[in-house]
């Protein structure tokens, strides 16, 4: 009757978070790169030199929301919370809901296993960083 | 491997504080100042008599939020929270991200060292107190 | 019917402090220093160059405490807690009281008019920086 | 009047981190490790295989009370508190204050330039992966 779950391992952060820190240097971007289990819970994360203190919250919040909901933040939650379907969702769960460019749930064997929130940049640049983090995974 | 880093002291945020002080009274607009360092924690605050009781944790919410995103709270933060690509970014940090005028960098040497926040009358008012504070520094 | 009710004048307060800070700085205890007034809510605040940086917070709630009970933060609260007539107090507001030395009520006229709190060496030297603010009021 | 401040970097954290997890694996306790930089603020993070989720908060908070007090969390602390000279210290700062073993700060020449924390098994487990980590530096 228990539910079989899979979850990513260390290693597997590990590895996303190196790719999203080579994207960020690439685009020079210094971030915060953050990765989630399966619980929602952080695994690993990183603050690259001179990248905002502001965006360790955030980029936890972004990865965790990414797998609260199985939902990548950009776009689809925004968009909801703009057209007012779920107006105010980020003041839920303590504030932990992010709704911007940067959170991407990771996927095996099209299950989502954990999530990667990116912040330090631009939308476009966080979301390019979590891009090549979800690439590398 | 280390970083150096540069910080600004007790003197230089209360000749900051001072200057912000002068200024608020020269425009009738009683107010809290409060000066972080470069790790965003919190270096001197005063509140004027007859500023708001609610404006004591605005002020150092202000300049936390100016130091950790090295971005004036005038402006950028808020604007891009209206145009939707930080939206609801004022959640993150445990609700101490302030996106209106009042907060700005401290910069020596064109690097960040530390932030001021004011909070005590109108957007405007509180813009000209932290531009007074900042000029003094 | 209303109530008359006296407190602390920022001027006040940075009198207090300056005195503070002096004694903190012959006994070679880096300090925060922080007053409240009649309401409990912060006036003034200092971190000396080299003082913790948790002590921000601690400084400001032994003020809160003391006012907030019109009693020492030293001896008095500690003891109770200890005795268990008060135990657990320390939980109550929100984890804002302080149960150690360091935090006295400012008195004019024989009643409480605010508070100082200091937080930045051993109990003795807190309690030392406190009494020469008190004394400075 | 600015103050030169040293601060660990990223790649410094990540060898702390790297040694930390080593010896972990070694006495086999699964651990959270966490790194803080000068101004407390997080650097780096991981969740080891196994590791309690319960420990992230742990990890992160003992590594900010060794910067924050400049001083080990075990020992000190823990001492003073049941000594009761700083007797329910650990409701400050948001509950962040830990007092048991496991946070040490880092120093370059003689000087704290960030901590780290360590969170997963017994005192001495955590105490050994911590001493582990502080030796890498």
């Amino acid at each position: 009757m228990t539910i079989q779950l899979e979850s990513l391992s260390l290693d597997d952060a590990q590895r996303v978070i190196t790719a999203a820190r080579e994207k960020a240097g690439e685009i020079e971007s210094p971030s915060n790169v953050a990765v989630v289990d399966i619980g929602g819970n952080l695994v690993s994360h990183i603050r690259m030199d001179d990248a905002w203190v502001g965006s360790v919250d955030i980029s936890i919040n972004k990865a965790f929301t990414a797998r609260a909901f199985d939902i990548a933040t950009k776009g689809p939650l925004g968009q909801r919370s703009a057209r007012r379907t779920v107006l105010g969702i980020q003041g839920s769960n303590q504030g932990r809901v992010m709704i911007f460019a940067g959170g991407i749930p990771l996927r095996h064997d099209g299950h989502v296993v954990g999530a990667v929130g990116v912040s330090g940049g631009s939308g476009e640049q966080d979301q390019a960083v979590a891009e090549a983090a979800v690439a590398a995974f």
